[in-house]
């Protein structure tokens, strides 16, 4: 089986889960509690937060709180800040970001929607035209989980600031974090990061903020992580998430250079005749997207799912729409968003995987193009 | 080392850890992807979903919506159904309803307090006479977190309704899922369970629902759990909480008898001169609270902690403050508040360590109160 969807989720570091099992099996006590063993499962969570944050953080201002999904700490952001106002996101946005929005607008908030260019990433003057004195936050995805197209989120949130220096930045980092080198710098405010992209395990993610800034709780409760998320904090599967990460980005450019050449390669080897290559050469190489040409992506990725070939369509989360909204606001027509499959791929596939799976990209479409005939 | 924490947080059912772990191994794949292997994870989930619920739910009325806490499916619950005209909850309810309502307070719905009685349990006559035509929901804990006093949550869900068909009836059954013999009945329309303190592991909870009952996300999302929780779901956690959930429940009897007589011994083996008894004959046996006499909880709870005695001060959400609200609202001064501890127990602990356990409070008591004069 070749598993080219890690960009819905990555096989779980299996060193690092064995190493924070003692986490279930010993250490096991409530991080909240008085005794001895409680505080230092509390002080080993906070060794965690650190660490995670130190990957993308290289200052003292900011601080980041523990949530159980990407999904949470994007709602938390954009219901923490602009419940009034307008809020400006992309066409691009996943779909936590976009919903949220969605639920706000029926609340009172003017949602603005930035434009694409064809490779996903945001149109400039679209976003910061929208952008006006009212703007409560802007949030744009750092790396488009769709197309891989990346956002020069530190650019464009300079830019935002000049219009309206109140104005708070928002980047859902999940395709980004320990995937492409990056740091945090002071103008954005709220970054999202999540542990099952990189071989964390689901049950915890990050929402990295700006120490001055003032955020609300989504979820009350016990007066975890400074009162701002309730509920016992998931030890286990931060210890996870952190020693994940460590072994991610201390391989990062290493990891980054040979996913480039597994991209490449697949890139080189679809036949021109049956696929177009939607993401662009500069994107995330850890995403490729590719459109069969006059094929329709579902059947296509059942087809290689019987050759042992696990490929994508869009995004797993809107996988039962059958148009990507993503891909229609890239400008691709229905015929061209329903050929959609999106590749992505893990440092830990090989190249005679990726040889592989481009010939049955190739085999599965010419045979399908045959059958429509 | 004795642990009498349990309603903190218990350690997770080992077997069940082990069984799961082939879902972080092997069966990682996202259950929103469209692939043969996704969809077979999706199935399984929802053969864990049925299963959790099966326990409590005998009729076809009921459905589950995963959650990754506790805390998040009681403020799914209260901001769902609570938006608008009167919320009545108890004195003695968890932080995650307590802060939830006061949040709402402050967005405008009008919340409303029943009286405790000194066990912990509502006093029925202050909840009722607080119910009207504009009362959107009712909380009331099902086994007190603190005192362990048991709610007869059918029979005020009854009487509720008779004075307002239309409210709606939430409890939180975190302390009583898997620990007492219950069923959900129709008058019930929202019920918070949670894996980990039952055995399961920390990152899932659930909150079980009348299908007939609409509610709004709390977490918008990729359309995950029929569009009412975003995020990709935890499958591991959900099937460690399946297997945990499933030898509790076959065992429910069995523990309650052998919990009940650990309560009982202790309950009788601790000097009548130095603890004062707080929970009622018929509370869960899980959770036995006492106060001791003139003397501070905390400090007591760190000479047993020294000794190899683990036990809690009230509720682990709240051990950062020195009263306990919920002491206080059932009737205790705040020298009697003070004294507090929580013991709580699981079947795994032995007839011997709760000897020892009675052994080493009384002798710490002793000490403490001879410092003292």
């Amino acid at each position: 089986m070749i598993y080219l969807d890690n960009a819905a989720t990555t096989r779980p570091d299996e060193a690092a889960v064995d190493k924070a099992l003692k986490y279930l099996k010993e250490k096991f006590f409530n991080p909240s509690s008085l005794y001895r063993e409680g505080f230092e499962v509390h002080r080993e969570m906070e060794a965690a937060r650190k660490n995670i944050m130190a990957h993308v953080v290289k200052n003292d201002k900011y601080e980041m709180i523990f949530t159980s999904c990407g999904s949470e700490a994007d709602n938390m952001a954009l219901f923490s800040c602009a419940r009034r106002g307008n809020l400006v996101i992309t066409k691009g946005e996943h779909a936590a970001i976009y919903n949220s929005a969605a639920a706000l607008s029926k609340l009172g908030t003017e949602v603005r929607y930035a434009e694409l260019n064809a490779d996903g990433s945001v149109n400039e003057d679209s976003l910061l035209s929208l952008i006006d004195e009212d703007t409560r936050l802007v949030s744009v995805i750092h790396v488009n989980n769709e197309t891989g197209a990346i956002n020069n989120i530190l650019d464009l949130s300079a830019k935002v600031k000049k219009k309206n220096s109140s104005t708070v930045f928002h980047s859902d980092g999940v395709q980004a974090f320990g995937k492409i080198p990056f740091n945090l710098d002071n103008c954005i405010d709220l970054y999202t990061i999540s542990a099952h992209k990189i071989g964390g395990i689901r049950g915890v993610a990050g929402l990295i903020k700006r120490k001055s800034l003032t955020l609300h709780p989504l979820i009350y409760g016990g007066g975890q992580e400074k009162g701002l998320r309730g509920g016992t904090e998931n030890v286990f599967s931060i210890k996870q998430f952190e020693y994940a990460a460590e072994k991610k980005f201390s391989m990062l450019k290493h990891d980054f250079n040979a996913v480039q050449r597994l991209n490449a390669y697949l890139r080189n080897a679809l036949s021109s005749e049956l696929f177009e290559i939607l993401s662009s050469e500069n994107a995330s190489p850890y995403i490729l997207s590719v459109s069969a040409k006059g094929l329709r992506g579902e059947i296509l990725l059942h087809m290689l799912n019987d050759e042992g070939l696990i490929v994508g369509t869009g995004s797993a989360c809107s996988s039962k729409n059958r148009y990507s909204r993503v891909m229609l606001a890239c400008g691709l027509n229905e015929k061209r968003a329903d050929g959609v499959l999106r590749l992505s791929f893990s440092p830990s596939n090989t190249e005679e995987e990726v040889k592989e799976a481009a010939s049955l990209l190739n085999q599965c479409a010419q045979l399908l193009k045959e059958r429509m005939q």
